[in-house]
């Protein structure tokens, strides 16, 4: 068979074997793996027994990995169970994805149990998955392995060398999961990596995610006064640490809505053309983004599209502030201290700690004598990005292209998906994040659903990029 | 006798009677008239009394008036107590004081019982009363009292028209105080009032308030997004109240220190030439003002005195400010909403309701669209002072100089005191605020002390300030 043969027989298969699928996944969704309550423990390893069972039936080298929370599930097919390598340069691939759900409260949202999937039809004959998890990520991942079935029987192989990582702690922070990363890197180590726990632009059109912003988060604590002062007494003369607070903080944005942290864009890169005018076709306007929050203007740096501004683009925000007197009524108080918590996203090369000193800099070279300031340091994860030119990506694209008749834009997420960054900064791996849910998901919330036409051409998808990755 | 005769006579008097002044005052001092404790009702009664009987043995016609705290004292010399009024000129006179007292705790701090007055006395002879209420009020309010025993004793009458109004909850708001002035305006209406409540400008300065800052304060909550929103998703592109809150309140003060608001020095008038040398002799430096509370620079306009910053001059405060997350460690978030509370000192003819009014004008300018403003309204009194040309300002100088053989001062003090502004509103009088504690008198806290010097010349200036104006 040519590639193209193999490709068409295992469509073929998906399509018809999508019932099949579905009861492996209804299966899956019956175990209630809720990771938050330790009440649902035993669930949650069932869950991963039941994925590596399932796994293990693919011909992945399959173990259960106990860590301190819940099991995290690898399963290897190694080089003898893929399906050649025509050119000895097919990439190995790690999938991550987790079999750990969101809780159900408030339960009496739910039209029906959440635990007990069943498909829905809507007016107009639109199809959907409903259950806890049937997207976010048991739907999700199940596209993968089952785009990984259909070539087993198809071919009697997997199409490349694939490392299964799934989890069980994704809803609860993959606390454990960093450090399990770090102690098998070895054989965690791929070429790349494949996480399907993302969304379509919309419900015609695939998305590949390409960029997570990085982040810098810090606390800025000044101090002026050594106590509290009454603001009879000492008003205007002392020093009040909420005012030079606000000239600070006021200070770090320009007019134009742009950083004015010294060296702040350092390392922020122009996207390419024709990634911008894809973006632009885009046409997210501040109606369809803001509009549902009560917003209407776009508050970024001016001069850049909205859906720039909030993915490819760096910020700097306030997340809190805290001074003086806040309860009920008036007091008279010149406080001695004030604080605020401030972060800043990052894209491309921008490097987080050179943001931070420019940023204590910054808020040094502002502070009037009789004003003192301490800094807390939190969280800072440079930004990732795939190289618009990876030929996985390039590949992917037009896989995804091919499945929906329709150009697959690459988007920036907006927030940092962490173990996204391990696997880069650990690992050394580039991460293509292909998914399929929809805006109207219900993700993390009662009538959690799945459209059944995103399943199954999100199984054809994963094994037309599967046949990409290969050829 | 001439009227200088009458006088030396009287301060002779004074001095001879000491001894047994400082008896009647230890033993108002015995009473544990503390009135914020509820437990201590029936000794703020039984100072009450002790204080009406003392009243009515100077001739005071005197009732202890019941109000929903602890009683008021309030006794009328009438016009037959007076020593004649040669020119029919000499002004009524309302004196004000309170009989009550600050708690003690902590109590072990005490070096001896707060409620067993005793003399001390320092290295170097220095003699000091130490008490609950030694200064603050029991000891300032006697100086009055023994000022007028003397008239008394060696002219048989009173020197002036005087009415007291001694109250008892002075230390816990004088909330039932307000009402009252308002329900007996008509028998406390005189011409003047007189305060023995403040201090000294230093150990050998006599000092006389004649101003007193007004206030306004506001609460400007903001609201943009109708939740809180994740920085990651919504960053770059949703208004952060934080950051609107931030510019606004900045844009309050000019670099100079000046406040920027439209219209807010209207009303404020220059000091005159003499009044402002005065101020400046007095030396008030950043050392001695700022450096007990661990600051250095005065932080008020520049170009004025640090004397000036702090009584005679407005001011803007942010009192205290609140937005997003403030807990431990880090959250992303943006918040919907932000708060801050605002105040301004007043002085001269600024008019609170237009400084409302221009205040709440500079925000709203200042909001860019996608931000609402929601003003909260809590207190506003205008500034009170006393015409530097007023004669029995001048009187009460002149007399003071006397007695300490140095000029009298007159001060502002920053902070507002909220009956002599109802003197003023209410009642259409003038306060003159004239007292001798000292800086070092412990007021409020263990082991409270009053100079036996300053209650000795505090009796005699208000025997020579009562001469002149009755003359």
């Amino acid at each position: 068979m040519t590639e193209s043969d193999v490709l068409a027989a295992v469509l073929d298969r998906v399509d018809h074997d999508l019932d099949a699928s579905l009861d492996r996944l209804f299966a899956l969704l019956r175990i209630q793996s809720v990771s938050t309550d330790p009440a649902y423990a035993s669930y949650c390893r069932e869950a991963a027994d039941h994925v590596a069972a399932d796994l293990r039936s693919l011909g992945f080298d399959t173990s259960v990995r106990a860590t301190d929370g819940h099991p995290v599930v690898v399963g290897k097919s190694g080089k003898n169970g893929q399906n050649g390598d025509a050119n000895g340069k097919a990439p190995r691939v790690l999938f991550y994805g987790h079999y750990d759900v969101q809780p159900v409260d408030p339960l009496d949202l739910w039209r029906t149990p959440p635990f007990e999937p069943r498909i829905e039809t809507l007016d107009g004959g639109r199809k959907i998955i409903v259950a806890r998890g049937a997207c976010d990520d048991k739907g999700q991942a199940m596209t993968f392995v089952e785009a990984c079935r259909a070539f087993k029987a198809v071919t009697g192989r997997l199409p490349l060398d694939i490392t299964m990582l799934i989890e069980g702690e994704e809803e609860c922070g993959s606390k454990n999961l960093f450090g399990f990363v770090r102690d098998n890197a070895a054989e965690l180590r791929r070429d790349l990596a494949l996480v399907c726990d993302t969304g379509m632009w919309d419900a015609q059109t695939p998305s590949i995610t390409t960029s997570l912003r990085g982040l810098v988060y810090e606390e800025v604590r000044l101090s002026c006064a050594d106590r509290d002062l009454h603001s009879g007494l000492f008003g205007g003369a002392a020093r009040n640490p909420i005012h030079v607070l606000a000239d600070v903080l006021s200070a770090m944005h320009k007019p134009d809505g742009s950083v004015a942290i010294p060296g702040f864009y350092e390392g922020v890169h122009e996207l390419p053309p024709d990634i911008k005018a894809d973006l632009a076709g885009l046409q997210l306007t501040p109606e369809k983004f803001l509009g549902p929050i009560g917003l209407k203007i776009p508050a970024g740096e001016q001069g850049r599209m909205l859906i720039e501004q909030v993915s490819t683009r760096p910020t700097a925000e306030v997340n809190g502030i805290i001074g003086g007197y806040t309860g009920e009524g008036a007091k008279t108080v010149i406080p001695g201290k004030a604080m605020a918590k401030v972060s800043f996203r990052l894209v491309g090369a921008q490097d987080p700690e050179k943001i931070r000193k420019n940023f204590r800099e910054f808020v040094q070279a502002r502070l009037p004598e009789d004003c003192h300031v301490e800094f807390g340091n939190f969280t800072s994860a440079p930004a990732f990005d795939v190289a618009f030119d990876n030929p996985a990506l390039t590949k992917a694209r037009a896989a995804l292209a091919e499945e929906w008749g329709k150009k697959a834009v690459t988007v920036g997420a907006g927030g940092s998906i962490p173990i996204v960054g391990d696997f880069k900064t650990v690992l050394g791996m580039d991460t293509l994040m292909v998914g399929f849910a929809l805006d109207d998901d219900r993700v993390h919330s009662p009538n959690e659903k799945y459209d059944l036409k995103c399943f199954h051409k999100g199984i054809r998808s994963w094994a037309r990029i599967l046949a990409a990755l290969a050829s």
